[in-house]
Parts: C-alpha cells; structure tokens; sequence
C-alpha cells in the first residue's frame, strides 16, 4: 500500500508502548496498514493541523482539548490502551461527534480470574500456611492438617461486579457445580440469568456465600462501600478475595474481621502501593497478599494489540468496533480507579 | 421394621470408624434398615457360624480367611470403605460366588481434585512466593513479579491416570480451553475422547504439555516408572503436579529435575510420611509440598456412608451395585498402594 | 407515585399491541412506574410541545420528523419493539443527542434457533416423510429407511450470520460435539473463538459443512448474496437451512440446487409470503417448509416487555441500556430487512 | 505375527454380518491381530474340542450349552454385538467363570437421543404438520400458526430410564438449560445427580413434564407399566416420545390418550412391526410416526466393531473390558427386549 494513502494513527500509548502491547508481528501488521506517527502524551495538542485533521486513530490517552479535538476532523476513535477514563477530553463532544472511546482492560479479566481462583482455592485448602510449615518442619499430615479445609465444589459462591471479569470467573467455576450470586446494578437481572448466575442483592451476595469475590470497578459513588457492616453480615468463616481496587472497602475493617477470626480474606490491591514496611497487613494469618501481580502479565498486554487492530479493522471498513469496550455516555464520567502508572 | 427381620451388616472399617463415614442422620438410616454388628478386623474370622452364615455385607476390609468365607452363605458385598485392597480375602474364590468387593476411593475425586487445580495455579503464578516476599516486605509490584507467571487458559495439559480423580480434574478444567491430553493404558482410547481428553502415549503427555498431573494408582508394574528420563522430557519450565502416591516416581530424580531449574512441582504425597526433617524437600525452591493432604476431608469421608447406603438398597433389590467402584478380577491383585494407616 | 411525577412512556407500538407484549403483570408495572400516552403511530407528530418535551420514551417506532424531535428535549430513547429500523426519523440527531434506539429483535433468537436445529435433525433423518410414508402405509422399517440418515453428533457445520440467533443456535448445539465455522464480516475473529467456533471464510463455511445455517440479516450489501455457485460450493447431501430473511438468497437458484438432488433444504423465509398457490416449493421433496413460524411465539412477544422494562430502570437511573440491541451510527442504514406488518 | 499364534476368535455375530460391523480397515486389523473362525449360530456347539479350548472370543450371541461351555477353557468373553441377551447358554456358570459377556447397544445411543429430540422439537412446533399444510397450500403465516407451539429451551423434561442413551439424550440437552428430571430404578440418587439430573418418582417424572422420553428397556418386570393411568397423570397437551420398546406401554391406552386430545406423542417403536395397514395409528393426528429406524444407522453399526476392538485390545493385555457393557449377574435373566431379527 502507498505509505501516503495510508489512516493515520497517533500513538502515544503512555505508560504502555507499542513494544510491550504487540508482538513484532502485530507490529508489523500495524505498520504496514496504518502510517503511526509516534508521539508523547504531552505532544498531542501541539501537532499541526494538517495532521490532526488526517488522523483516524488515536492509540493512547494523551491530553485533547477541545480546540485540538474540533481539529481531528477524520478521527474514529481513541484506543486508549487502559481499563481506565482520564477526564482529559471533552467527552460529550467526542460522544456527540460519534467518536468511539475504547478500552482494552478485557484483556486482564482471564489473568485476574485465575488469581481469583487460586487465592480463593488457597484460602480453602491453606496452600501457603501449609507449605510454610512444611518448610519449616511443623506441618500437620492428612487430615490433622485439613480441620478448616473445605470445597470449592458445591459452594455458595458470591460475585460483586459482572463486567468482562465477572464474566471470566464464572466461567472459570464452570466445572464446580457452584451457586453464584451477583452483586451488579449496572446489568439487568435477565442478562445474569442468561449467564447462569442469580441476581441478587448486596446484602444477600455477603450474607450467603462461602467465598466472596469483589470485582467492581471504582465509581464517584461507591467508594469504600464494603465496611465492617459488610464483613460482619459474612458467614463465620468465609472467603473474601478482593481483585478489583482497594478503594471499593474500608481496608482497616477488611483487616479488622480476618484478625478478629470472623473471615478470611486473600487481596492483590491495596490502598497504598507499595503498603508501608511495618503496616499489620504484612503479618496477618488468614490474609494472602498479591502486589497487585494479578493482571500484568505479558500475554495480556499483548492481547491489547490484537483487539486494537480488529477494531481497527472494524472501524475501516466503516463498520462499529465490536472487540475494545466503549465508554458510555452516561458512565464515563463515573469511572474513578485511578489509571496505573507502571505496567 | 422387626429387628430380626433386617439384613446383618458385619461392621469393621478400620481405620475408619461409622462416626466418621456417616452422619447422625445416615448412621440412623443404616441402623433402622439393618442389624449392626460392630466389631473388630480381627474378630471377624472368630464369628459364630449362624452368624457368619446370617451376614449381607462386611462394612470394612477385615481378614476374610476361605474357611471363614465359606460359611458366609448370604454375603453379597464387602464394602472396604478404603480405595486399595489389601491382599487378606480369598478373591478368586469372592468373584467366583458374585461377591462384590466394592471401594470407595470416588469420593476423594473432587478434594484431591481442587487441590491440584490450586497447586497448578499456584506454580502458575507464584502464589505461596508472593505472599512469603510480601511478609517479608521484598514483594515486587505488578508486572515486575510476573517474570514466570502464566495461564492455565489455553494451556496444554497432561494427565497421567484417568480413573475417578483424573475425570474429576477434566471436569473442573471445564472453564479453562484447555487441550488435555490422558495417558491410560487401561481405558480404551474412545473412552477418553468421550470426555473430550485426547488419548496420548505417555512420552507425548510429558514432552507437550505445560502442567503434568500424575493420578495414576500404584500397580504392581509401575513404580518408579517416572524418573530422570521422564522429567528431562518435560517442557523447560512445565509444573509437575503429583498427587496419586509417591511410588510412581523417583522422587530424587524429581528433587533434581527442580532443583537443576528444569520444571517446578509440587507433590502431596512423599517417599516417607512424614520425611526427614533435614530433606531436601522442606527447602527446596520452585516447589510446593502438602502433607497428604489432598484428600482426608470430613466431606469425603461422610459421602462414602452416602455411598455404601446408596449400594446397599441396590442390592437389597437385587440389582448390581453402581455407586461404589467394583473390584475387578483381572486388576484386584495388581493394585498395590499402601493402605493408608491414619484417616 | 405521584401520577404526574411519573415520567411519560408514549406508546405507539404498531403492529405490537402493550397487550402482546406485556403480561398482565408487567403492563401493571409499566403502568405503576410510567405515565403512558397510548396512541397512533401516525399520531406522534401532532402531539402538543408540552407532551412532546415531556417524553423520557418512546414505545414503537413511530414516524418522527426533524422539527418533531427537536421537541422531545427529555427523550432518552426509542424502544422500537422491532428487529428493523425504518427510515423513518433522523437518526443522524438521534445518535447525535445520545438518544438510544432499541430493538428487540433478541427475543426471537431461542425460537428460530429451536426451530432451525428441528429442521436440520428432520432433514438429517427425514422426520417428515418417513412419517408421511408411515400414513400412507408404504414405510420402511429399521435401516431400510436410513439409506440418507446422518448424525448432528460430531458433523461440520456452518454458520453465515452470529448475532443474537446465531449465538443461540451455537448453544443449543452445546451438546453434539460438533466442529462449528462462522462466517460473519462484522464481528472480529477472536469474538468467534471466545464463543467456542471458528471463523472462516463464506466459502469455506459453504465448502467445508454438512450444515449450513443462515442467520445473517438482509442488509444494503447482502442481498442475493447465496446463489447459484454457493449451493454448487456445499457438499453433496448437505443440508441448508433458511432462517433469516429469503432476500439473502437467490431462491430459484436454492430450489433448482435441490431439485437436482445436489443439497437438502428447509426455510422457514419466502421470496413472497404467501408464495403462489403452484409454485414448485410446494411440492419439492427434499425441502422442508415453514411460513414464517419460527420467531412469532407468544413468549417471545412476552419477553420484548420485559427488556423494555429491564432498559427503561437501567435508563431511569442514568444508566446506558443494556438488554435490547442498540442501533449502531455505523449500520442504521444499512439494515434493510422489511419490517414485518403482522405479528 | 504367526498365523498359528494369534488368539482365536469364533465369529457368529448373526443377524450382523462382520462387513456390517467393522470398516474396511478395522476388519483387517481384527484378521490381522487375530485368527478368525467364521461360522453359523447353529454350528458354534459342533465345534471339535481343540478349537473350542483354543477360542479366546466368542464374536456374536450363538447358543453355547454347559458341555460346550466347558470345554472353552481359554475363554474371555462373549462379544455378543447386541444390545439383548438371548437365554441361550448358563450365564451362571458364565459368571462365576469370570467370562465376560458384552454388548454393544451403547452405540445406539446417539442417533436414538438425536431422533429422539427431532422428534420433540417437531411435536413442539408441529413441523411435519407444517410441511404438510404447505404442500397442500392451507398454510398458517407467522404467528397464526403457533397456537401450540412450545419451546424446549427453559421447559421441564421428564427421562423414563437413564442407561446410554438417557444419558446421550440428557447430553443433546445441555444447551437447552432445561430442568430434567429422571426416574431410574436401578441407579442410585446421587449418580442421577452427578449428571446433573433431579432423580424422581415415576408420578412426578409424569406429572411435572413437559416433554416424557421414555429410554427404559424391557425387563421381566416393567411390562406395560406406563397405562392410561400413567398418561392421565401428565400435563395437558405435555409431549411423550417413546424410543426404547413398545411393551412398556400401554400401546392402545397410548393411542386413546393422543386421540382424546390429552397429550402429543411420537414413537418409534410398534407392538407389531410393521403394524396392520389399516391400524389407527397410521392416521391419528398429533402422532408421529417412526418405523423404528431410530438407531440402526450404518455409522452405528460400525461402531460395534470399534468397541469390540478396543475391549479386545484390553483383555488381550489381562485388563478388564471397559467400552462395551457387561451383562451383570443380577439382571441378566431380567432383560427382556426381543432381540432384533433384522439390522
């Protein structure tokens, strides 16, 4: 293809780069399609006009005022590599005009599913203290070992957030003969039921489940929603494996009732990362720590790329993008995790 | 019903005891429908004839000498509530009256199961290592602690051994896409593609497979018949999950192969029980030690009361046994783990 | 509810009646939470500026001018009740204002899908005229009559078209291990490979399938796009089946395909509806006929009212519809299936 | 390998044929792997000593009398490429020999569980009478024509007998995410429940489906056990599809019960086959017909020889037969379906 009649795509993928989202293939792929005109975040708005008004992609989150967005006469969307939405455009106007706003965060839901499971099957059958007191040669054999093991199999299983997720763990219990209750009051009823899990309220998904698992994302109004009264309406004994951010619980009453012995609790997120040196967290029993390990692997980061380039793909041919997740007009301004700054 | 009337159950299921394979609720069930005679292993030879000749079942693996056996006009099962068969009855002659010896190992599938599922997913991701560092206060953040983390999605897996645990594990590996590959040479290859598993010869499970799961019982022709060449065939970096029994590998040749870096594993069951306080094995990193573990669950051991019961009305119709696993005249003196000593 | 503070549902849900589509229940619902203005689609445009401004819904798909629109200042969405999109309001400022339109076209997929695997297992095993045989006393017994019988169990088959029927025909085969290609242009590859099939080219799907299933909606693009050279394509004995729209189709050329014995057939679609009295598909053998019966179930018309409510709460709290299909900037008008003028 | 030391094997499978039952392929590698013996029913017993105390494989069900059998002293098994067993040699004397009788109706299974939901899905949206209506131009349009249409998807279905084939049909079933319950004497609870089945009474099987499949063999016992009280017990207008024997039902009662507008049924099988010509089922409506064609597809027949290879293969190596099914000591002689005269 002649390298002039090539879209236009503005790359400025920041904290991503477009090594670490595709494969040198994909790469390829991408360069041989699209002319990239590779940038910082900060270089966006400072483009000329000529260029701004050629680009059919953005691919990253940089900085777009309105004066620069009025300009971007051909654009299509903006991949922004990201689970998350910076409120650094003019997002009415980019939903006005049509343009898609697109978030690859999909890609984590497998890696962040999987970790759910072990922690939550670790919880259940005590992996790590086992292991440790094998190590040091105080461990406990056959079933003196197993006084607060129990199953996953047949379990009352709770899920609070049913995105993309939500959705990856459910299938992932698929073989566990679980009853599953979410948690969700973005999504209907029947679209639950159609995946084969119960609606159910907040109050029922806490006080009903053997192992519950917290996946909502961060919104403006649900900031430290699950506190003491939440721990406190779990059954004696249960699992809480939290995955999605820190700020959805009050951590302190988290660590509250696992110390207290009312609950278990296993979380990759904290409320400061990296927690302090000497902060309880580090020595709790009954409590499994993950740095914030849970999405962050390669093979996700490179799954980014490949849904760039279908939607691309999609939206070339002037058909709607069916791959990335959009932001909604009515949600994007809700969304408040904050945005990672390292991968 | 008139307590002369009801069948006679001779019961001696050492190591078990009847509190612990069946509730309050079911020992009732099995009290009101038969007539209990509760003694030990060895009294059972030291029955009267009346008796002897009176008895249905024997709940329990007790000596059963031919004399003793001859006069048990009436029996129709043993049910050894055990998973091994232990070489004190004369089977030949047991199979030739239509006696059933019946085990009832199913029901620690599913525990044994869900923890290799959790020990795969623990070597997948670092679990035990991450939550040791984070103690420790030198955990690493995000991608950074995912150098060797991967997905059991997707992955390609081996299963060595396809009875009752092997069809558990498929089943809970449902969820995840996986390509499973079985080596079992005592099931017919359509066998295994009815459960959606790939029959494979036991070099091709071990040389492309990223998870290795070994379940195969004990015979008389197996032991050992995992060792040095076996772990060298394996994938650089492929997880080695063993939970059947210890004598199907040469556990040293196993230490090597992890210590040397080649594959990282994890085991529930060892060589000596408890093993040496100075082994090897209590430090070695990239794998991951449970002290038999898998399997002793309060659960397992009440649903074998479920089991027998369920068997017992079978038979009391007339009908064949279908709950319980049947031994089998051509195998029953080829399977050769030890009997375990403690529930 | 304060009547007046209700917000206001104009209803104009031609050729659906409120009576189809709700239950008695659900209209007492839809009563409590709405104020509902019932009229006539061509009623719409002369309504009063106060009722117009007053408007949070619009139940139908009703004509609604330019000048009209601009005054329903409070409309946050047409509900249309429908599986098409007439042209018949500017949608270009619907999409604009962020004003969703919905379709509900979803609700038919589980009865077309039913009904389309009904007629492939009768042409696979020739239900109809071995029944009609049976009447008229010319039967043939046991594998006599299975000369042309075939399994689903394990066959190839395609599927041209995977939007809502096409997934759910995708389930129903859930359960015979069959291989599954798709072919549908608007959907990225690996949204196919998530649901379990594979995406393929038109021609490989026509090529490569025992059955072939079109489920692909009629659009300005498709129309005649399966004619002679795609039936010469398809194996010999297979068997096609009609689901979506008989525009997809050059039908003369279906019905000679099968005439000359090359393919089976069954379509529940005709070029003209009803067709003639003599046409030749009335007598085809190897043909199987449904007049257009495959969606119109009364609980299919049942649940249209229960999406409605399900969006109408989500969009009453601010939030984006998410049970009824959205119309797409992108594809509004290239939809083109004729609306249908009786339930 | 020597022709003299190849294990042989006396072939008798009448009324099969061995180029009915084995490909091309497969009936080399069974003439390859060993010594074949062709021969009549009749003229198994006739056989002179040496061959008889040389047979390992008994391939077909010929009579075989005590003095017979006891000179067959190298004998394994008796591959009888049924699905009946004929009373026609001492299946005690058999058994306590640990001889293996087997047969192979399991590959039956599918295309009867496939025949059977074609036949349900036709009774629930009237297809043949569809087609008929069509041809005879009296065709209903859309809606019109779906007064009694029903889905299967969500309904309550009823399984009379849960052996291969109830459980091929339960897995055609998966998709459908209906609710099956399962009345099966002879297996206990919870192996219903492990396939995801409800077990229940024979009333409540009939009384609380919508659909009754009736899978249940012929025993010595069940003769004509579902009457007019039976068809009485269930729904209005509820669907009842028989695939198994005619003499477990009531035929006349079958027929008043269809005739009387109760109930919708279809059958497969016949108290005479073929039936008179001028028989009133031939013409009853709300019936179809089916001249017992539902399993014996070539695709079956074929199968045979795969599963009589594989169980072969297993004995040869001393290991139990585990691909086709044993006759079992307690229910032999209850088995009372009359073997098939014709394939």
């Amino acid at each position: 293809m002649n390298e002039e009649s090539k879209p236009l795509v503005i790359c400025a993928p920041e904290p991503r780069t477009l090594d670490l989202i595709f494969t040198p293939d994909r790469l390829s792929q991408l360069r041989h399609r699209y002319k990239l005109l590779e940038t910082t975040e900060d270089a966006v708005a400072t483009l000329d006009d000529a260029t701004l008004a050629e680009a059919r992609y953005v691919l990253g989150q940089p900085p777009i005022p309105a004066e620069t967005l009025a300009k971007m006469e051909n654009l299509r969307a903006v991949l922004n590599v990201e689970s998350n939405l910076l409120d650094n455009m003019p997002y009415d106007e980019v939903f006005r005009r049509g343009i898609h706003v697109l978030t690859t965060g999909a890609v984590f839901a497998v890696p962040v599913a999987e970790l759910g499971l072990a922690l939550a099957l670790d919880l259940a059958r005590g992996v790590v203290g086992a292991d440790m007191d094998f190590r040091n040669g105080c461990e406990e054999w056959g079933g003196d070992g197993n006084a607060n093991a129990r199953l996953l199999t047949g379990a009352e299983i709770g899920i609070i957030g049913f995105g993309d997720l939500g959705k990856a763990l459910n299938r992932l219990l698929a073989g566990f003969r679980a009853r599953v209750r979410v948690f969700d009051p973005w999504l209907p009823p029947s679209i639950l039921e159609d995946h084969g899990v119960e609606p159910a309220s907040l109050e029922t998904v806490l006080s009903s489940s053997d192992y519950v698992f917290v996946l909502a994302a961060v919104t403006s109004e649900n900031r430290g929603f699950l506190g003491a009264e939440a721990f406190e309406r779990m059954r004696n004994g249960a699992a809480f494996i939290l995955l999605s951010r820190a700020d959805v619980v009050d951590f302190d009453a988290l660590l509250d009732a696992v110390e207290g012995g009312h609950i278990v609790a296993a979380s990759d997120v904290f409320p400061e990362e990296p927690m302090p040196a000497d902060h309880r967290v580090r020595r709790l029993d009954g409590f499994i720590r993950s740095a914030h390990r849970a999405g962050a692997m390669d093979v996700a980061f490179k799954q980014m790329g490949d849904m760039v380039l279908e939607d691309m793909d999609l939206m070339d041919r002037g058909l709607p993008p069916m791959r990335c997740k959009r932001a909604e007009r009515e949600t994007a301004s809700r969304m408040r995790s904050r945005p990672v700054t390292t991968n």
